[in-house]
C-alpha cells in the first residue's frame, strides 16, 4: 500500500508555492499586521492581498481577527511538523542514494588504479 | 527590503502540493520506475502521469531518460536545502512566539497565586 496521503500537506505546500505568501509569513514573523499594511508593503490591491491571506488562513499558517474595519493577521497554529518531516525524509533518501553513487565511483577509481599497477 | 525571493521555491513547493506527486517521489525512493509503472501503481492514465512527472521534472525532483519506447524516472539532483531551511526558519519563529506566550501565561498564573496568598 502506497503511503502518500497527508491531505493537509496539499494545502500547506500550495500556500508556500507563492513568493508573496512566503513574504507575508516572513513579515508576520516580525509582528502582527493588518491586511492593508500588507497590501501596501507588497504593492498590491487590498483584494489581491485578501486572496493571499485567505489561502494562508485556509492552510492554517495565519489567523485573522476583525476589529471595527481593520482585519489583523498573525501567525497561525500550524507547527509544520509533517511538512518538515516530509522534506527531511526526502533529503535522507537523497543523501543515501548519492552516497551510494559516490561509493561506486570510488570503487571504480580504486579498481582502475589497481589495474594500472598490475599492468 | 523584504527578503522573500527564492524563485525556485515556487516550483518546488507547487510540485509537492499534490498527494500523487509526493507519492511518485516516495515510490522513486525505492528505485527507478517507468512512467507506465507509475501510471499503473497510481491508477492513472499515462497522460495524467506524464503531466505529474513533467511538474516534478520542471522542479528538479525527477530526471527522466527515454530508451526505446520506455521513459524511466529517477530522483533528480535537488537536495531541497533551501526548502528545508525555509520551513526550519518558520518553525523557529513559531516556537519562539509560542514560548513567549507560554511565559506570559506562567507570569499571569504566578501573579494570581501571589494575589491569593496576600489576600
Amino acid at each position: 500500500m502506497v503511503q502518500y496521503l497527508h491531505p493537509h500537506l496539499d494545502a500547506s505546500f500550495a500556500a508556500l508555492s507563492d513568493a508573496t505568501r512566503r513574504g507575508v509569513l516572513e513579515q508576520l514573523y516580525r509582528g502582527d499586521a493588518s491586511i492593508s499594511d500588507l497590501a501596501d508593503r507588497f504593492h498590491m490591491t487590498l483584494t489581491g492581498m485578501k486572496k493571499h491571506v485567505g489561502v494562508l488562513e485556509h492552510a492554517g499558517f495565519v489567523t485573522t481577527q476583525k476589529i471595527g474595519r481593520v482585519r489583523t493577521c498573525k501567525l497561525g497554529l500550524r507547527r509544520l511538523e509533517q511538512e518538515a518531516a516530509w522534506i527531511e525524509r526526502y533529503r535522507q533518501v537523497w543523501e543515501a542514494r548519492f552516497d551510494a553513487l559516490d561509493n561506486i565511483v570510488e570503487e571504480l577509481k580504486a579498481k582502475e588504479r589497481n589495474d594500472e599497477q598490475n599492468r
